[in-house]
């Protein structure tokens, strides 16, 4: 097997907690995708990362200084997570009823809505590391977050 | 609440796997600690992130091009994750006869092992963000990862 293959499969064995990143662009394009990679990185400041690549639909509307959701899903949330990781969905992905769109769309009954803005933002080849000030944070008391590994939401 | 107590909250609800980041620096001197933030980067080239408090004992071993191991454990080895992340218990991290030291150390029965080598270090107020090129991975092939959520092992 390739370093690549050897790679891939350790990281099946990482279980993850699954996110939406939602955010609206400055001509009104709203976009959101499903994240995997998304760690604090501080307490004080509260700050938070997460890995986007550059093909990404949503890549070029991530500016410094732009405001963005990180919506960690339940596990009511795996069709909305599966929307919004399809590229064919690209247009579904705000038809749910689960979305606030006045302003940062972010989804009303998310496990945390975490808002930040973008602080600073790191290319590393395919992807770019965005790391975000957060602005507000809201969480559910029972805790029921949707997670994957190996292939499978859990 | 504060902003602060808010995304501490927040956090709290993400599920995380456990892993062990360990090296040994130019002077022979062994370091390992716990870390949540662990992330993949990008598939191709195989790379990985983490983010490491600039107060902890490790952080001045990890220099550009150092090498580095980053030990995904499993449901038995919340002990060594304890011994992992206590200051008191900073000499006792290598007493486990579960590492192999006789190159970079590693947990020789993890889930899975990733080594690297540092590639990017990108400072952020209280941390660094590791961004490590992958050089080797293997991984266990039944998966029992040890995760953590709401301030408890799972």
């Amino acid at each position: 097997m390739s370093l690549q293959d050897n790679f891939r499969k350790a990281m099946r064995s990482y279980v993850y907690s699954v996110s939406i990143l939602s955010n609206v662009s400055e001509d009104k394009e709203y976009h959101a995708i499903t994240v995997s990679s998304v760690t604090s990185v501080s307490i004080d400041p509260p700050s938070i990362l997460v890995c986007i690549n550059k093909t990404s639909g949503i890549h070029d509307s991530i500016k410094l200084g732009s405001k963005y959701c990180i919506n960690l899903l339940t596990k009511d949330h795996e069709e909305l997570s599966n929307i919004c990781s399809s590229y064919e969905e690209e247009k579904n992905r705000f038809a749910s009823k689960l979305w606030d769109i006045s302003n940062v769309p972010f989804i009303k009954d998310a496990q945390a809505n975490i808002f930040c803005e973008v602080d600073q933002l790191v290319e590393y080849n395919t992807h770019t590391i965005v790391i975000g000030k957060v602005i507000e944070a809201n969480n559910k008391d029972i805790i029921n977050t949707l997670t994957y590994v190996d292939g499978s939401y859990e």
